[in-house]
């Protein structure tokens, strides 16, 4: 009798796999009532150490350990004040596509079969959604860092002198150097090391006081750096940095590269989203205008991690750039190794699952308005917070807030600013109160709220302000009878 | 009021879950029944070419989409006679647990909660059932390209002479070029380009019969590019080739690295699992001295896709590699933003997916030994099946067959042989009777079996004989009574 990884009873499986759905369901209704965010106590990380089992173990007793170990020391992103780093909360239908997506284990290299037709379908519907030219090419990718590497492999590839069929960059006459603010995401540092440019390739540009590529300096670094030999051949332009959700004057940026031959690639991780909305669209022109567009579903679409989309308006560098392919992989005619859409190549990956169902599925339930809609609701509810802290004594705002990112910080004469702020927010996350998160802008450590959260409302920020202003208080004029947290 | 993306019927969205884990449990159970393969009909790729709704859709009907559009037109891979490309066929609770990590939703940047435990854990795992010194440091990735991109990477940085606090490969004083057989996976190529070294600086060095690497012609080819002033830095080994499941010699390999201060990065996407049985592991001698392994653990070990692993044995090396970070992810004592793993220093990624939990749920589920044993299973069969090729007259084996797969062709005076193979194969497709794909070998078209199918049984292989033979019978001496598919 042949081995199988198939259980030897279905029904009972079938009833535990009930039991998930009942329960996971259950986690996200009362996530409301729970705290954000606890830390993972020690005897749980001693289970989390274990060494693995040769033998099997009971499904039911696999699910009771996850009960056990795992779900009760989330991240606590799917929890309404749930606003650090940019995370999306994800959706319980989504969670059940996860599910379908799962059982399928579609390969989604190419072929003929309907996986291919759902990924080309949603990459059109994105296409539309972001105003975005519906010839351009896309892929999805797991995010955003990837949707960079993405963009910014056919930059170089395209525009800056590599000799692909020799050498690469070892050929290479001049330097190539690409730009970007000095608000740039790390992907893009990350990315421009991958594929072999070096440090010093990435030009960090200033920003203005709104935190936006000062464009005249990126103008005279692009003319010193091409009188000094280099060859510029892309700019990185933001829409929506990660630390304050400044966007790039990205008209400006356009005509630049277009004087200067240059690339121009947009990381719109969570801010090219914004092209959803009618309302907020002016915000992001010049969107349309790029060579390449990255942008996330898995923050502000709150498709379940991971996955994010890149698209290229050039369809033939795109699949250049990712096409080496293998006698294995040959088209047929007919069958299986037909079909007309062939997603590995324009990409990093060759086998590649269905990431495309969630997004099908989520963007089905929802339609385009309710995502608008809900952008702007964490829009506006990113003013509201930001008025309710200049309006509260001993809070101030730390950058402007163009978007759906607040960063502020408590004051108070004779302390040090920065450990005051820190001790607040890591207060905030041990209480479960509400989980901000970090950054350091112009030197100083701040409180940064980023909104990308279906399930937050107006009275989450209230107790956001509140639990600050009670931190504060706590630490700046110690109560002798209470001790620290 | 404000708007959310949550149900406004928790019981009805309850009570749909429900129906998509018995809907999708009797689907697999019942798996072996349908055919393993259709195309996907006209009616249905016109609805997967509609736009998208502004409007929603209720769940119910999304559901009704994705049961009418999408599952009857599945790859086929969840089939027992489905033998394409090299994929893995996914388990009923592996499919449970990419439920429980949609709900989760959980963003395994980094960060204290229990996620990045579990990858952690699973990691040392890993290591252990491959025989990898446990210091070496690994993360999780989409699939074995992304492995494969990752290992280069870091052998690129550390032995290519690259600048990479300049300008990169742009400041080479030689051109760094590496090694690989004819029969190296498309993604090493892909990777090279990706890194920026060209075309060219991917050695290709011919196989022995066996379809592994020439070692003499190895050692020439790395003495010649030195004396003509080029750089070597690494060496790829293939355990288990794409196309007929060969290891190169890893411990001569390995003898010629040290030798010759090589990274030796081993894409072992499915063969460096037989490092699990005790019977089998002798064939991957060597990959214990490897710098860097990739393997996919959504083939031979049937996760769900997507998820594969890479290890690299410097781990300050493999972190310098992918660590470039930012103001926002820094780190604090205690808090969210504390936690001993940070994987997104690991790989391309920040934002991640909790791509672990189904290899934590699915390892513990299973155990060490039960894998082994498939693995063996597999390996049998492809023996099993090779010897009944064998035995049948008019069909031949193409290549010998030290793993998992088995190439072979039909034969016949007087025809074009190619062309006959390719309408056998496209022949048993369509008819939905078994899905072998193709490659080239030494020129010829010849049919492949890779066999990674915890389903598969000896009838499977008796079934595909038998059709085969049948269809070259129909093709090779038409009768006119019957037409073609």
């Amino acid at each position: 009798m042949e081995t199988t990884l198939d259980p030897s009873d279905w029904e009972s499986l079938r009833r535990l796999g009930h039991r998930m759905v009942d329960d996971m369901l259950e986690y996200l209704r009362s996530v409301r009532d729970r705290p954000v965010w606890g830390p993972v106590p020690e005897s749980v990380r001693r289970q989390l150490g274990m060494p693995l089992p040769d033998d099997p173990t009971t499904p039911e007793h696999v699910y009771a350990d996850f009960r056990e170990q795992v779900l009760p020391y989330a991240l606590g992103n799917t929890h309404p004040r749930f606003w650090g780093l940019v995370c999306g909360t994800g959706t319980p239908f989504g969670m059940l596509a996860e599910l379908l997506a799962g059982g399928l284990n579609a390969n989604v290299f190419a072929g003929e079969h309907s996986a291919p037709y759902v990924e080309a379908q949603v990459i059109g519907w994105l296409e539309r959604m972001l105003g975005i030219d519906e010839t351009a090419s896309g892929v999805l990718v797991s995010g955003g860092s990837v949707a960079n590497l993405v963009g910014l492999t056919v930059a170089r590839n395209v525009r800056s002198g590599i000799d692909l069929d020799g050498h690469g960059l070892a050929n290479a006459s001049q330097r190539p150097v690409l730009y970007g603010s000095t608000e740039t995401h790390n992907s893009v540092a990350k990315a421009v090391q991958t594929l072999g440019l070096g440090r010093r390739a990435l030009r960090l540009v200033p920003t203005n006081a709104r935190y936006e590529i000062d464009v005249s300096a990126l103008e005279r670094a692009i003319n010193d750096d091409r009188a000094a030999g280099y060859r510029p051949f892309c700019i990185v332009a933001n829409a929506g940095t990660v630390n304050t959700g400044a966007t790039d004057d990205m008209l400006a940026l356009a005509d630049i590269a277009a004087a200067n031959d240059l690339w121009m690639h947009v990381d719109g991780a969570f801010g090219a989203l914004v092209a959803l909305s009618p309302k907020l669209r002016s915000r992001v022109a010049g969107l349309e205008r790029a060579d390449s567009v990255a942008f996330d579903l898995h923050k502000w679409l709150h498709m379940p991690y991971e996955v994010a989309c890149v698209l290229v308006r050039d369809r033939e560098a795109h699949r250049a750039a990712f096409s080496p392919s293998g006698a294995y992989l040959g088209r047929m005619p007919r069958g299986l190794m037909s079909g007309p859409y062939v997603p590995n190549e324009y990409g990093p990956e060759l086998s590649r699952g269905f990431r495309a169902l969630k997004v099908w599925m989520s963007l089905k339930e929802h339609g385009r308005r309710r995502f608008s809609d809900l952008i702007e609701q964490n829009v506006a509810q990113a003013a509201y917070l930001a008025d309710r802290i200049a309006a509260t004594p001993g809070l101030e705002l730390a950058a402007p807030v163009p978007l759906n990112i607040v960063c502020f910080r408590a004051t108070a004469p004779g302390v040090d600013v920065n450990e005051l702020n820190r001790e607040i927010l890591m207060r905030l996350q041990e209480r479960g109160i509400a989980v901000p998160t970090g950054t350091v802008l112009n030197g100083c450590f701040v409180i940064r709220v980023a909104i990308t959260n279906h399930r937050s409302r107006r009275e989450d920020f209230d107790a956001l302000v509140d639990a600050v202003a009670a931190l504060r208080a706590e630490l700046v004029i110690p109560d002798p009878r209470r001790g620290s947290a």
